[in-house]
């Protein structure tokens, strides 16, 4: 069942190990089969170095494995409840990469400070607010994703124009239309997390350094690699 | 004798290289068998490179050399210490990782942050008292290990809910039912210390920020990957 | 077509990857052939692991795409309004290597604080001005070349003596006599964009320190190098 | 002549590419043959790929090249002073490794801060003055070593005590009782300086931290390591 589709899936899970993103078993790539509802996600808790395509784990939009004989990552609540509201995308990525991590565990945003980031997202990208402790003791994944869809409609941006969110206190989930481009975005989520602590600190040195993207250069840029005429890249 | 054991706690010295957590000579990993009480250690100021599994020594709980041609790690009488006293233990690791060692060397704990924290360890990670004068004088290796378990014993906490301390002025000791799992303790306590400082910094830089993970959140997380009903991973 | 420069040009993109200076899809390396007025430039938006020699795109001093079945860099016109008015140079680099990038998004000069910096430009690497939103909106790209060409006529700087810029809140450009030298002027760019920031933290921690590198050993080190009587290196 | 010399310091040149010190063509190490008081050292300029162990330059301790077709290392006269005065040395390496650059641009001596550092050295490692304008333009290397002795003389520590020096607003140099011992000094220098700036970032973030080894403690281990009694690592 879905035998190709598990293949890509270990191999964006493999390739967030070669990108450097995560360690031992921590993180997790999943891809859904738009056509069947069925999700395809890392089993929960094993090394990347012992993992074999056929451990990817076959979970429907209600949570329920279908296929499989490994336990599915712990964070498949959260993936299924992206995947439900975040109608255009096909791959979600969640990693504990050093920086995005940082930026979430001191609750801000990754505000835009450059032509990077505006390549990646056409506004800063959320932290989203904390769990209350009813959420947390209650279904735990399940309220994480249902906060991060919470706050893409609060500030009315969407999952094609942010592909990544911050989890308060706990780290990125990045996506896109398929789970390589969900692993490429959460390489350049580390990047633009990393690069905007830099910035930050040496803007610190120098009382006449201001820092933030002018709207009109963040758009152009978000614009020429995303726009409708993006001019960026090949024609397909 | 013991050589599996040796084998094993070889491969555990090793992967602290492969982890990018020791150089040089730099770091030490052993195991404890607790049916004889012994314990094979990394001998002192070997290279990585030349090592072989039969170079690992063995000593008994008094820190007497059982079998081996080469001195123990100068560290074995806090290893002995530790092992004496934490009795769920089986193996323990000795690094000088740079963040774990640059908190040790501020004289700070590692306060949880968030949820990477969480779950490894249900409080922060202590810096360890200073030793005195007379305690660095006397059996300074041995005293090291007791100012440990003193901390832990003041502080209420065991050795199952924090796999690991800072040794004050000086680095991390981490530890686990097996050499293995110390060593991936020492790799996930480096990564928590890194993260820890990006999160303070970033933090910095913005009047708004607060730090410092919500106790239910902290609660959840460690109990998820270690409680009675944890869900995290495979069923054994 | 410039078969050779083809090669040449490709094998200095893939040295940009071995270096570390980019990922993914980002940066680009360029090398003019000054007889034909010519100019080799990796194609937009092509993966590095899947690119090849043939892939590279031949353009004219105008833009026009002469040979190449593929888009050229996005990047391609700076490249080209670089090549007309810094009539020394043979090759151009772009990359959005983290330290360079976090300097320009802070939008500050990387001031000479020591000998590396000495042994690579005998001035600041400036940080050229904003473009306005009416140059944004116009020819970006030619304008960023622009900005760039008017940043060094202000200042009154040679593109010889310093083979660097910092694009205002976007990244670094560096050039040299072919592509290669320019990939190694874009990896000492990022050395010492590193190192200058770390200057900055170390001597914030003190109140007794000063930086800034005195003229007369800036003039030394860049003159032993790059000067009339330079006495680094092999005679050719 | 010296062929296995020459090989030796070939390799501890080679050593300083594999420890991540040096990039294209910075840095370089180099060994004396006391005996003959001939010292083998890298040419300037040549990339570390490229290099053979053929290509070592010996010289006589005046700075008079004695066999090899190619022109010594730049810093030969600063090996060569230090060779002179500090008589208890075999081998001696320059880097521009990032932190030590970096302590030595901000013009700070790397402070004690624990027992990585006591494990090397048992006082600061000292950043030499700056060199006059009349020193810099006249013999601007031999110059720099003098400075070096000028200030171990000043501070009263040897060669022994201290094995690296920070050269004012330039980098580091570090020295064994072969080059690569030098080589390894170097590393550790480097892994020193990166955790003492980390330290005071960290203690930065607490108003209750302080910072600095205890005298005692950086005694016991420096001297367990390298005083007459020590007693870590292997007897001879």
């Amino acid at each position: 069942m879905l035998e190709d589709l598990k293949k890509k899936v270990f191999e964006a899970n493999m390739q967030l190990v070669r990108y450097g993103l995560v360690v031992l078993t921590w993180g997790n790539a999943s891809e859904i089969d738009r056509d069947s509802g069925l999700v395809v996600i890392k089993p929960s808790g094993v090394a990347y170095d012992c993992m074999k395509p056929d451990d990817m784990v076959v979970v429907d939009l209600n949570g329920n494995v279908v296929e499989g004989n490994l336990n599915p990552s712990s964070d498949t609540a959260t993936h299924i409840e992206l995947y439900r509201n975040f109608e255009g995308i096909g791959g979600i990525v969640h990693t504990h990469s050093s920086w995005a991590c940082s930026w979430a565990q001191a609750g801000r945003d990754i505000n835009a400070y450059g032509t990077t980031h505006a390549d990646f997202a056409n506004c800063a990208v959320p932290c989203a607010r904390g769990l209350t402790e009813q959420e947390v003791n209650g279904q735990y994944e399940r309220n994480t994703g249902k906060v991060i869809v919470e706050e893409f409609i609060k500030r009315n941006i969407s999952a094609q124009e942010c592909p990544a969110v911050l989890v308060h206190r706990h780290g990125p989930f990045a996506w896109g239309k398929d789970s390589m481009k969900a692993v490429e975005n959460a390489l350049i989520l580390e990047e633009v997390a990393k690069m905007a602590s830099r910035t930050e600190r040496i803007a610190m040195a120098d009382k006449n350094s201001n820092i933030g993207i002018e709207q009109y250069l963040l758009d152009k840029h978000y614009q020429r690699k995303h726009g409708k005429n993006a001019y960026y890249g090949q024609k397909n």
